[in-house]
């Protein structure tokens, strides 16, 4: 069953294993008449990509997307656009030895009973990887939202108990590892330090705020925004949970201190606070949408950990050495949350223009 | 845009406003050949009821489930089901006073603002009633599950800071407030009682486990199993957050910890402990699913609060006496939770059936 | 799998046997605005309503529509629309003899091979019946166009070798039996008479004139205008086939002859013919949309044919005296017809909305 | 809005301009499991390559196939199938001289009317080069179903009037030019000779028989076998119809004539004759299934034509010397509409598997 799209008016179709030649994402559902450049693709996936930065994994392929159709002249026609990225880093013989027992925390388990066949090569399509594909489509979704107001920052929030207080966005936009501050990201840098040389990993939280949005995107009732917003980030590997406004923590609030009363300010109806995250019954309501995304501890780590072998006997997995690591994936997830809300936003804003009829 | 429907294989599509004549659910795609009776939806209606208890709203509706079509003799015969509730309590009069005002936390304004136009007699489609259509349907995705050994319990987790520590799923099967012990209940008892009395409200977050479920249900890359249960969870009203297995605490974890490891129990491949939530890469890895909604406080309570007229003056708004008014949407919501698991669990058991082909 | 929905951003789905308790359609998708009055319905379920005529099926039914959603105060909301129609005239015990053997021509045989199951009152979901459905929801659509100069003629093309020339609307709009000509209807009311007098039925094909479409509707690739009104005439019982513009005739032509060539009249570019009947690569060109669908002649008819019990045994199929019986589905197809061309049409139209972005 | 995709469980997404760097087919949804090797699908994309007969475009592209992902040591792996063919005859500068002036019969117009830009270099999407990435995906959908007794024959029925009366499929299996007999092929190319030389072209139909279908395949009511055959063919480019069975002839029946009655041969239940064309109530009922697709004749001619520059100017079109040129595009449409067939099978098949439950 077709499983590897996203979205309805702006659709995406991602396909590719991590150690096969190449991975691509095909965009149906484009507008005409937005204006692209490759560059718009590259600088988001430069943005992603690994082995920028000596606390994340060392793999060094540069991930150069191409353009096969749907832009013509710069600027895009309606038809699909493909793109491209081959795959540099595949010398998967390091993978070799350990292709005979299951890897905890990794797909190739489920894949196996689900399938009766695996690409014991690498993550497959489980593979982070893949997201390089929601990057480069997150990049198209921006330029069509181009138009709007709509901005969007995705940042860390919290790692391995280390929490962010209070964003500063400037900082983030010069930050290589998603930090919206000086001092979070010094705490980060040596508590991931600590990790990389115990061969250990840490869990994360990312935080996302959409500024910008108008009133009425999201529809009613099974295509909510925040359940589009939530399926689109449940959708990354190694997510865990997803929260709007104040989350997980409204289950201590009253609705005297909770609700988001009405106001006029300048003529306009405005909320006197932001409890729930931008959003009213699932449609947007003017607010900024704020939410939080959690990912688990990375799965690779350097101990060795009790497995079974594909042939069902008890046995250790041990990574090989050199193996490629990032002790948390958390932060390689910051640009792959911000290309997801750029997805589902757009996705909302096309669907609006059905709303009503004659306008 | 067709935005009221739900699942691929087993698609409801539900419809109707909480003070119109009726609301339905049309399930399309049901296989054929499972036997069902109404007793069985209405059994699950009749949990899911308003009025069965002093701490939950009051209305009086019976809530009477009527099957339409697709049914036959007691058995499926692969038509659409049509299931229909009429409304019974549908004088809106005690809502006229306050067409004029927007409510708090209420879809009014958002509604308004998308479509031009809001059916000012109750929620609409953005009340908890549609949930009943959820719950209907919930009843027939059980019986198509009925030849598995999939169970699915839900029960509140935590209300306003009260948390329960270990469910007891004997206790739940007697509880009317979907509560897993004793002495939760009596706690949660007292809290509503406060609640009720002072006109405010409180949120609570509800739990699911899902028990039995073979290995290989969901579908990677954007269906992933913990995908579809966040957005079916997120399209609930009030509720504002999901998340599986260790959920946001995973941020505190390391990956040494966390990873579940594998081992072989009885010449089956088992995981030693279940952080995940049971799932691996999206997939069902035979271990229990479990996962944990929140939901915001009730929107409606009894204090004046600040808000805008339709003609955008400032005003207070202000609940008329005698309003119908549920402290804690949690509880309600428990029976609806414990439906949509259902509803996903049984759209990736079809969809299973087309991972292989010749089997 | 859900197969009872057709269109995409105005979706219907129709539910209900012919001799269940009742039949319906909920239209998702429809823009909020629309003026609609249950009247704009039942006028069209009158134009297809069987009884009207002494030629065709006597079944006296009164076929009353109700909306039971999405519409307030005589204007869509934007939410479901739920229209049901009560079934009024199912004693089905004249269907009881013949259970236990197969019909030939209708969906017994394939339907309980498929399902194992078979609602052997009538023809269930493979009955006519289910096109009532589909003119109501037509009549939404109509009223969705109402804005356009968007309009459709279907009338009866030919039947039983008997052919329509040119055909005159005027005449078309009082004629109770789809003719678009007085010489043509009587001719036909001749031929019909015939044929009910011998117990026997008659082929017939229906046309249709879509005029006013502006330029751009229709989507490459797969979902091109003619593709999707190939589909929707193809989903009606009884058709056996489609074509646009010069249709099968095109085999016949030559290049020189047959393409639509470019000229400009009044400022405004027009083609100097329509061979193609109205697109271009799937796409509207602003020429009327021209086509005709064929029915095979009604499966039931006096006569005794050779079948087999549902034991497997060789036996003859006689229908019981006093059957209903139409001697020919095209007449009642024309009005169907006209609701598939608006069903088609605004789902193209609402499409056309994200052609491009800003505008 | 997405319309590049075709299929629910074995969804094709085509991509890709004629005269960009490639075209691609991503198919999402197959089965685990299937054998498949590069070979498959180069030899169907062989079977429709232009240039390899003297009377079709002369072209010289080779059509390589490239397969990026979904298939690991020559089996499917039930992840998306991503197959590539690279442009290697795009030098597009004889097109440059007409970009100024719409095509007759050509998608220029309309797709400049929808999006507001054409990529004026050829044909883009709307070019029958998008043909080649529905023959590989229809080699796949060949090997799935390889373990069935279904075939799929695809030839010219009628071309310019010449018509087939009785297909030899021994002789059709060595045609180069989709003919099931040694006259008729005869005749074919003299025609083919004579419009080649007056620079004219000419329509054709193309016949379908697929043979050995299981019965039960094709779902009620709006995904009828009939209905998605008739969608299929209809979104190819050039077809103006469509029928099964006896089709548009069925008009002149008579039902005690036309209905297929039931019997029974060596214990199971057959009919006596197929004038439906292998389905009943929109499901195959074990008889083959017969059915024609009708194409217009080649838009590209050598006579000038009247047409319109893009400046609104009366002005001649005329191809320029030298240009690739069709006669009759029925031909090359043959391995595509056998293609279709198979896209549709394959589809019907695993949606089958899902119509009873524990089976």
């Amino acid at each position: 069953m077709a499983s590897n799209s996203f979205g309805q008016c702006f659709r995406i179709t991602t396909w590719g294993e991590s150690h096969g030649p190449a991975i691509g994402v095909v965009i149906d559902g484009c507008p005409a008449g937005i204006a692209i450049t490759l560059d718009d693709i590259q600088q988001a996936l430069d943005a992603r990509a690994p082995g920028q930065h000596a606390l994340t994994s060392p793999r060094k392929e540069p991930d150069r997307a191409h353009i096969y159709s749907g832009v013509f002249e710069g600027v895009t026609t309606g038809t699909p656009i493909s793109i491209i990225i081959y795959n540099q880093d595949i010398n998967s013989t390091h993978y070799t030895p350990i292709k005979e027992v299951l890897r905890p925390g990794h797909a190739q388990y489920t894949y196996l009973e689900k399938y009766g066949i695996y690409d014991y090569r690498g993550g497959g399509r489980a593979s982070a990887r893949e997201t390089a594909c929601r990057v480069a489509a997150g990049a198209v979704a921006k330029k069509v939202l181009a138009g709007t107001d709509i901005e969007v920052k995705a940042y860390l929030h919290e790692v391995g108990g280390i929490q962010l207080d209070a964003p500063d966005f400037e900082y983030l936009s010069t930050s290589h590892l998603g930090c919206a501050h000086q001092d979070f990201e010094a705490q980060l840098t040596t508590l991931l330090a600590t990790c990389k040389q115990s061969g250990n990993s840490i869990g994360g939280v990312v935080a996302f705020q959409i500024l910008g949005v108008p009133v009425g995107l999201g529809d009613p009732v099974y295509e909510k925004l925040e359940a589009n917003l939530a399926k689109a980030m449940m959708s990354l590997p190694a997510s865990k949970g997803f929260e709007i406004g104040e989350g997980f923590a409204s289950a201590k609030w009253s609705g005297a201190d909770y609700n988001d009363q009405f106001d006029v300010d300048n003529a306009r109806i405005v909320l006197t606070s932001n409890h729930a995250g931008g959003t009213l019954a699932g449609i947007s309501s003017g607010q900024p949408i704020t939410g939080r995304v959690v990912f688990k501890p990375t799965s690779s780590i350097q101990a060795a950990q009790r497995s079974v072998s594909l042939l069902g006997e008890k046995t250790d997995f041990q990574l090989p050495p050199g193996s490629r690591h990032d002790p948390c994936v958390a932060i390689r997830a910051v640009p792959v949350v911000a290309a997801m809300c750029f997805l589902v936003l757009v996705d909302a804003f096309l669907l609006n223009k059905l709303a009503r009829c004659h306008e």
